[in-house]
């Protein structure tokens, strides 16, 4: 996958989350050492696609980027998932297995990528309310064919994609070890994010459980943006 | 609680964690702003409590510290508990339920701080496993007076406690206001700990599930000492 550009579908990529996932791997084009990619928008409908790669191309030609070398296109999710070699699930999580039992097919093979948190809100908090199987990463993981490779990242991306007021931890859990890499490199050119190895998957629930503490922490101690160190 | 000295029970008071616990909340007696204490070790056998408050108080004297106004006394853990007006269990999680059983009647109206992480070590990780009720915290609460206010706080104390490598922001959950912010007092003084308020105890079980996942981040990454910020 060095030579070539890496084929990258986000689905769900029409919404807040994807967006934002759209621009930062379209960004790295730009750097000489970002992963070169060719997004795939992925939605229920085409035309929104559509329009969401346009979109993400005027956007980044209104901030002055040299958009020639970026390659940003809409499908429906099936189609997407199909042309792609890795698709990220930029979606609610109980929107996750109606979504795979529609592209099942096309995942033979391929990296699939887990942002997802399932959570709830709970009288003034967030609460971490994963499914039976421990995390949203292990119930995708359920969900897709065996050769599959899930890898749970990206659960707290920055929003804001070009200030970068910090650079945070951002945990990468697999039990894939090319995959894992691979997506720890991805993260590495995404903007204020330095990527951890988290481990196996079943160590995603961790991970998903740290967006809700955030959202917490941030309203109960009065702080804004926050991101997690380990140091 | 402000004009006089807190007394403090630290049950479990000669294993390692307990012993610097017993050294920070010490230290705090010679801070101007430190919260005034006095310390009782707690432990199976009366022997070993007053060896273990000996042995502290001289560790302080031969690290220079003026321990005249310094009180650390060694009692069995029922005697410890019912003398104190707050009780840190910093034992291990399997050994919490039955001492709670042995010390329950002395907890009525008394703060009870759980700094306890269930854990287990599955092939070269450690994780988190929870009991039932969703957390230590919240077994802990279920066989305690209802009168006694339980905080969870403490989960990740830096090993060394002269050398301060990096200030580290500590949780603190607890459904009692006045006990929570008691408990965040103590941890600003503690030495290398920012509190930050961790909201009500039901959102223990992702603050004890930290503990796990820094010692995994720390192997995987080839870390040390790794604390946590949220910035």
């Amino acid at each position: 996958m060095n030579s070539e550009k890496l084929k990258i579908a986000v689905l769900g990529g029409t919404g807040n989350i994807g967006e934002g996932m759209v621009l930062r791997l379209a960004l790295q084009n730009l750097m000489p050492e970002g992963v070169k990619n060719e997004i795939i928008i992925g939605s229920r409908s085409l035309e929104t696609a559509e329009e969401a790669a346009k979109k993400a191309l005027s956007e980044l030609e209104n901030c002055g980027f040299d958009t020639s070398g970026i390659k940003i296109t809409g499908m429906n999710n099936f189609e997407a998932a199909k042309a792609a070699e890795m698709a990220i699930l930029t979606i609610r999580f109980d929107h996750v297995l109606p979504l795979l039992e529609e592209i099942k097919e096309t995942l033979e093979n391929k990296i699939v990528i887990s942002p997802v948190v399932p959570m709830v809100k709970e009288g003034s908090f967030m609460a971490y309310r994963p499914p039976a199987e421990g995390s949203a990463a292990l119930a995708i993981q359920k969900n897709v064919p065996e050769t599959t490779k899930v890898v749970a990242a990206f659960h707290n991306i920055p929003a804001d994609v070009v200030k970068c007021k910090a650079v945070h931890d951002a945990l990468v859990c697999s039990d894939d070890e090319e995959a894992k890499k691979l997506v720890m490199e991805l993260t590495r050119h995404m903007g204020c994010l330095k990527p951890l190895d988290g481990g196996p998957l079943k160590q995603a629930a961790t991970m998903e459980s740290l967006t809700p503490l955030l959202i917490n922490l941030a309203k109960l101690n009065g702080l804004k943006d926050l991101g997690i160190n380990f140091s």
